[in-house]
């Protein structure tokens, strides 16, 4: 069973994590509503978030057009060895809400992955940041691509990461 | 309890990760051997890996100066919404990889860290795809800042992603 | 002789650029006064511009601490093969501006190099944009490394391209 | 009048570019004839070279399907505030390659655009690197998109700067 400490960490360093079919979240993300609106049910619990949300522990908090916010409680098991959190960690932060951000924008059946993304680390997360929040918006929308920006800050305002991104929209079939 | 099937993924959608003390990785990655020797014992099973390889479940398979090879088993707790491996898991294993060639040119107590990352996503990868591995070399080391690029491929040489990143090259006080 | 129509485009496809010693500029730049100060004299025309500011024809318009903004006249001269102002003397503009940005931070003494500069494009520049503008701002500014962000905007407000770029800040011996 | 010394520089600080109507390029390199047919009449001098070649003073040496190579001689005419080769300089040129590799595998009426480049500089150019070459070859062509690397070496094989592209490809209407 875990224990966790003050600082969000597992003193025992284990960690159990369970997720749920993703073939749903497919479904819903993709085709069956809007991106905004399975961003919402994300948001609100009417929908598991996927797998790597479980596995890395981050949680969206606020969506909007064109505008996602996650957030994590770094711990002990995102560390490097450097004994901070892995920068592939806040790589995948800031991937999952600039794609949210793009998200919200597109229609049933229209869906984006990442063609490329590009992560500046300006400070060390450790687990005695506690709590880490991505806000993510767009740049420019066009027809084919978009771009969009996104920063990872701490509880006063200070700047652990930032990162921009490429995204293809396109039709599913 | 853990029942895997023959893709590595769990049936019961539950994982249980374990990890050992963070500082002693540190300790060795940074002060008490070279980063080439760190490494070497980290893929010879004599040194724990960090906590976020037990997270991603990553392993280091070769190292070289100037050189790493990370390989990971893709599961469906790697998956974001649209049901592919979270491009930022293959991030990870870029920069981890980028960032242990780097690490293996460099004595003790001098070390690196990840300034910025840049990754390119060609094509998905799935729990289908079995194993993928991860190569980085070292582009350019100088004084201050290296230089380092990745490629990360699966079993018929299949291009997934491929990244560049810039590290900063730091004595340790 | 030169004769220029309406839009900055040489009607004859002949262009002469006139230049001055640019170890005067690198003097006044690095050391002899503050990168603001520097900038303020460029923009003031107390300094001559450097060579690149000539060869392409950008000018500083405005500077104040963080902060840079250059404009350009795009012409027939800027072309590639595609008949639209290469992407490269873009880039040239933003890394111009972002740079410049840095530099407004830093005293006598103390200068800066791009580490590496990431741009991406968004819509076609042509002669017919008549003026573009990029503006910089720095995002974060630290001991050894800044990071920068830029963009080129035409006069209805729309987007061309933006960047982003990390320079490492040293003193000179 | 210009007098050119052998470095390339002119002594006068003074230089005069004069181009060709650039509507001639754009017809030959996206619709009349295949991108490599296109670059290799470039290369053999019987195409003009599009103007901003004219105004940064590179040329096409070598070309192959997913490759081609250019070469610059840098002068004081191309130096940035530092006295030395502005990086938008090095960037055109690595911008110019890559592009150009891509080019050399689309047929007629088949175009590509840069997405977005991403360049890091390693060692400064001067005049006295009196020839530097950038070499680009394909990383991954798909169908919608291609990515590209482009490493620019001076004459002993040092490394001055490196870069990874993006580009669009599209059918002209």
């Amino acid at each position: 069973m875990d224990t966790l400490d003050d600082s969000g960490r597992d003193r025992e360093r284990k960690r159990t994590i369970v997720w749920d079919d993703p073939q749903i979240n497919k479904r819903d993300a993709v085709s069956a509503i809007s991106g905004l609106d399975y961003l919402r049910s994300i948001r609100d619990g009417k929908i598991s978030p996927p797998p790597a949300a479980k596995l890395i522990g981050y949680q969206l908090k606020d969506v909007d057009y064109g505008f996602a916010a996650f957030e994590l409680h770094p711990g002990e098991h995102h560390y490097n060895p450097f004994a901070t959190v892995h920068g592939g960690i806040l790589s995948t932060l800031l991937d999952t809400a600039m794609t949210a951000a793009v998200l919200t924008t597109l229609p049933q059946n229209i869906t984006c992955s990442t063609v490329e993304i590009k992560v500046n680390f300006i400070k060390p997360v450790t687990a005695e940041s506690k709590l880490v929040r991505c806000e993510a918006k767009i740049i420019h929308s066009g027809r084919k691509l978009a771009t969009v920006e996104g920063r990872i800050k701490g509880g006063n305002d200070e700047l652990y990461a930032h990162g921009v991104s490429t995204c293809l929209i396109f039709k599913v079939n």
